[in-house]
Order: structure tokens, then C-alpha cells, then sequence
């Protein structure tokens, strides 16, 4: 009996998951975590009007999701000052980011990213067919001349661009990204992923005209908007390209309860400023732990600080490792030279005093070793 | 200045919704729907306990959820006594149709399903760029012997059945699949969803043996479960196949309220016992409504009934039309003979006692038109 067998690209992917949730450590461990600082989650919270229209939704599961998402399109569109027809809706900005490499990349096809950004982007890449073309960060900040150069001589379809961004936190103004955008190679698109940029200081924001088809944004209700566990982001992009998502979409992939909390989400602003501010606050508590310990935060215009343990990846893991035996959740980033630091996400006033106290003991733990 | 351009594969693909769901209708009439019986919801609802849990969730939804789902697959493999190697968990059984395509067909890869079977599955093969090849059904149940004889023809490594059947209601009993599996041609893999088969009499499901690697079933939170709005499903497959969807899928899709949601509706045996009792009279009393205005009801094993309405697709379409025009949602199949027929979902009392009423006045439309 022969097996039905994958396609060859399939043949050729690893089965892999792409980040070790909390969960899968805390069962590894067999113990639960302290505190929860390493995926970039919102320790502040959704927004009570949120919560509420999400529980609301819950009593109407019974019916399917619009598929069409109107009315968050539209919130969404209101939200931005564009039509709806500028919108796309979806399982988050990974699930949006593997249709527009499904729509942009085949086999061979180039695709520019830095070096240690966003691993999940990489994965639809590949997953496609794609080839990733990766430049260093410069200054700890993604690299716009060094990825348009990249681009360029490669003849690359796509750059990913986070702004803020992940994993360092840096981020650069708004001029720097349109002065990239100008500057694209023809018939390459930027997919310039905002996932953090409400938490980032005014000025941040790119400002593009809506019907520019030289770059897609991707934003997500799981940062500011407190709500990771929902699975709900979007893209603003020219009418053309945002039509083309609906050639491959799961088109009921959003469902009632997450179309409810992201109309609600958005109806909040006082709670977005709250985030904001506590945002900036955070990110000045968790540098002082750092200055305390003899660490150096980095600038962050997140919702988590990334701290420059001052030497090399394997003295940056080990502190990471020592603060998990701790029970403190954080990450690092995965590529040199970046790797010299730990990343971690903004807590509650709990997960803050854990970390303050673990910190010195992981430091402690680590000199000892 | 040139635009970023689609993959060749994108470019032929159309821009489409499969499904106009009522809330396009609503919008589009301007006037609410006074049943909602076009879309085989559960309009008896999801477990209570269900209900709780994802009211809870949603009080936590600031974490994601588990990108393992490990304790939705643990609930899953429990209930099926299967391990949780053998469970594949995604945003409904479109997200998995959608990703099993992807890991099996190719371009030019031949894949065989019914004429006027679900949808969204050929809209996955046509947008992976995979040849649909369609055999007729037989006496309004799905043609195994055909299936069979197409993808020998063909050399297609894809099956697609449902059993129950969508859009007709019928069902083959479980040696019928046995048999079919057991007739395979080498290389070629069932998709067999049974999306409808805790609603079907008992001896229905496929009996599989857990590593039996020629053949994937497909179940969903949507209907017997009531959570359509949920987006929640699984596959359950042999170890190595259903580990290759780790290669491609959205590794968070399955978000945090998800994933307590299915776990709590896999408890409650007691409510879907009931929605089991409740879809037995409902079938009873849509069928005898039927009767009373002249058109034949289907034997049905799931949450809708398919109507005869005795003559042509022209005329089931009208039928179908008067309906809508007086605010109930039904839906009708898209291919003959098939669409000699109109499909209505079991309502609760209020959506049985409008259709009831309304029929007859839509019947007499047609007539007069």
C-alpha cells in the first residue's frame, strides 16, 4: 500500500511550531510561571467594554460570523479615516501575513527581511517557496537603505518591515518610512507590520495615502489592544490588493465573538490611552530593574523592553535561562547581534516586583555558574 | 511606476466570497430575517457549561491562546480514544480543508469530489492550482463507486466525502466508508468530513483504525456542538499526516476562548444528547410541514432538511426566493438535479412556526408569478 504523499514543497518543510508557548514550558517545568513577560502580551488588559461584548457574543455562537466582517470593517475603516475597501480581516497579523505571501510569493521567489526579525513571517516564506534574503540591523534598528539595496539587487517581490520593532523595541519616524517607500524598487511591495505602533510616541505612525499599492500595513487587537488570546488583526492596503485576500481567505476564519471585541476595542480610546500611559510607565519601571542590575534597557517604543545583558548570546541565554528557573517568563532574540539581549514584556505590578526580585538572584545564578 | 504583482496562480484566481451569509442579505433587503435557516446553524444552541467557558476565556483573553492546544487535543483524543499525535485542531474544518489541500495538491494535481458538494473545498483545490474532477450523485447521496473510479482514472490524491451529506442530508452507513477506504487507489487519501455525523444515526461514523494513513476525517464545533461563530475544528489522521500540518498552519489561529470553549462542549455529553433529540423532532417536524404543502421531504441524518419541490432548478430557486422575500433565511444547492431542491435548518420554535407560516404564502407566490 503506498502512502498518499505531500507535495514536494510540503515534502521539504519541517513540522515545527514556531514559538514554545508559556503553556508548553510551564507543563515542561511542572510548574506554573510567576510571571508572564515573554510574549509581548497586554499584563494591563482589554478593555472592560471589550470584555463585555466578547461575553455578549458568546451567548450568540450559535450563528456564524458575518463573512464579509462589515461592521468591523467598517469600525476599522472609521478607525483609520479609509473605506472599508481598504480593509482585510484576519486570524491575526501571522494568518494575514501567510496570504499575502500566498498571493506574492511562488517558488524562488525573493523576499527581503533582517536578520532576527519576525521568525513567522520567514515561516510563510518558506512555506510558499519563497527565498529570504536577510540584512543585519544597523544600531539595533531594522535597516531601511540596507533592506531597499537587498531588494533591489535581488529583484525581491516583498520587504518585511516592522516599525516599532520586535524584538528590539527600536523604531523610526514616520519620514523614514516614507522616504523608504519612495524609494522601493518598481514591483516590490512593503509589508510594513505596526503591530506595536499605538504604543509608539507620536510621529511613529507611517502616513501613506490609502490607495498607495506599494505597501500593505498590519495591525493586531493583540498589543495595545490587549486581546491575544481572540486571534483578530487586519491590513489597510490599496482597494486592489485588499480585494485579492478575498481569492484565499478562510472567509468565516473571524468569527462573532472576535468581530464583537475588536467593534468594541476600538469604541474604547480612553481605554487605548490608558494602555498608552502605562505603557510609558512600564517601560520606565522595567528599565530602572535593568539600570539597577548593571543592564542597559534599550529604547523602547513597545510593549516590552529588550535589555542589552552586555556580552554575548550564550551569557544572554543563560541569564534567560536562570530567570525561567526562576519562574520568570521573558525571551531573547534568536540572531547575533542581536542575541546579547533579553526581551521583556511589560507586566502587571505582580510580574513587575517578580522580576525585580528574580533579576539580581538570575544574575547571581549565572556569575556562580 | 509598476505595481507589486500576484503570483500567476493568484492572477487566475477570482476575488470571491463563497458563501452570501445573512448578514449580507439583511443589509442588502434592509429588513431583518424573521428565521434563520439557511446556513445549518444550531439554532438549539451550545452546551451551557460551553457558554461559561468562554465567558471566562474572554476574562483572560489578554494571553494567547496555547499554539499547542494541548489540552483541546488531550479533550479530543480522550473523546475519540484516539492520542492526541492522532488530532489536528484549526479554525474550522474550512482553516483545515484549506491547509490539508496545501500540504497535497499542486499544481495540476487532480483531486475528486461530487457535483454540488461543498463549496469551499473546491475554492481551496482551485486556489492551490489543483484540477477539481466531479462525478455525479446518485439517487441524491454522494457516489462512492464513482468517487472511486474518478481518482483511478485520474490518478487523484484526493478524495472528498461527506457523510452525512451537505447539501442533500443523506448518509451512508459506516461500512459503505470502510469499503471505500479499503478500495483507495495507492497514493490516494480520503478527506472524509463529518461535520454533521453526531446528528446521523447510530452506525454512521466511520469506524478507522487511528493510523490507518489513507484517510483524514473532519469534524467541527459548528453544528451539533452550536458554536459556528466559534470557528473551531479538528481532523483526525494518522500520526505522521496530521503532524505534517505543523509544516503549515497558523500555529495561534486556534485563539485562547476557542480552545475553552471546545474543551467544555466535549464535556457535556448531556447537551449534546439533547441537541441529538432535538435534531430527530425537528427533522419530524420539517419533514411534516413539508408535507403539508405538497414537497417531499429528504430522509436526512443532520441539522437541516433538503426539500423536493418537485420540479426544476428554476423553481426551487423561486420557492427559495419567495421565502427569503418573506424574511426566512433558507439556501438551496447550486447544481441539478440537485437544486430541484431548497435546504432548511431545523429552527427553534420561533423559526419553525415563521417557516410554517410562511411556505405556504411563498408556494402561492410562486404559483401566481
Amino acid at each position: 500500500m503506498k502512502t498518499p504523499i505531500l507535495t514536494p514543497l510540503a515534502q521539504s518543510l519541517p513540522s515545527t511550531v514556531p514559538f514554545v508557548g508559556p503553556e508548553a514550558m510551564t507543563r515542561a517545568r511542572n510548574r506554573p510561571f510567576a510571571a508572564r513577560m515573554g510574549a509581548n502580551e497586554n499584563l494591563f488588559g482589554p478593555s472592560a467594554r471589550a470584555v463585555a461584548a466578547m461575553r455578549q457574543a458568546a451567548d450568540e455562537v450559535w450563528m456564524y460570523g458575518d463573512p464579509e466582517c462589515f461592521g468591523l470593517k467598517a469600525a476599522i475603516a472609521a478607525h483609520h479615516g479609509v473605506t472599508p475597501a481598504h480593509v482585510v480581516v484576519g486570524e491575526g497579523i501571522d494568518g494575514l501575513l501567510g496570504l499575502l505571501v500566498r498571493l506574492m510569493v511562488g517558488a524562488g521567489d525573493r523576499v527581503v527581511t533582517s536578520a532576527g526579525a519576525y521568525p513567522t513571517f520567514n515561516f510563510h516564506v518558506t512555506g510558499f517557496g519563497g527565498e529570504i534574503i536577510r540584512v543585519p540591523y544597523k544600531g539595533d534598528h531594522e535597516d531601511p537603505d540596507a533592506l531597499l539595496a537587498a531588494a533591489r539587487a535581488n529583484g525581491a517581490k516583498l520587504i518585511y518591515l516592522a516599525n516599532p520593532d520586535n524584538p528590539m523595541g527600536s523604531h523610526h519616524p514616520s519620514a523614514t518610512i516614507t522616504a523608504m517607500i519612495n524609494a522601493l524598487p518598481d514591483g516590490c511591495l512593503l509589508a510594513l507590520d505596526e503591530a506595536y505602533v499605538e504604543l509608539a510616541p507620536a510621529g511613529t505612525e507611517a502616513v501613506v495615502a490609502a490607495d498607495d499599492p506599494r505597501v500593505i500595513r498590519f495591525r493586531t487587537f493583540s498589543k495595545a489592544h490587549g486581546m491575544a488570546g481572540l486571534r483578530l488583526g487586519y491590513a489597510l492596503a490599496a482597494p486592489e490588493l485588499a480585494l485579492a485576500f478575498d481569492k484565499v481567505r478562510n472567509h468565516f476564519g473571524v468569527g462573532r465573538i472576535a468581530q464583537a471585541g475588536g467593534i468594541a476595542a476600538l469604541g474604547d480610546g480612553a481605554h487605548l490611552q490608558a494602555v498608552r500611559l502605562w505603557a510609558v510607565a512600564g517601560r520606565a519601571r522595567l528599565g530602572q530593574i535593568a539600570v539597577a542590575n548593571g543592564l542597559r534597557p534599550l529604547p523602547s517604543a513597545t510593549n516590552f523592553v529588550t535589555i542589552d545583558c552586555g556580552k554575548d548570546g550564550t551569557y544572554a541565554r543563560a541569564v534567560m535561562q536562570a530567570l525561567i528557573a526562576r519562574d520568570i517568563f521573558v525571551r531573547m532574540p534568536a540572531v547575533a547581534p542581536l542575541d546579547r539581549c533579553i526581551r521583556v514584556s511589560l507586566g502587571d505590578e505582580a510580574a513587575f516586583a517578580a522580576f525585580a526580585q528574580a533579576l539580581p538572584l538570575a544574575l547571581a545564578d549565572v556569575a556562580r555558574a
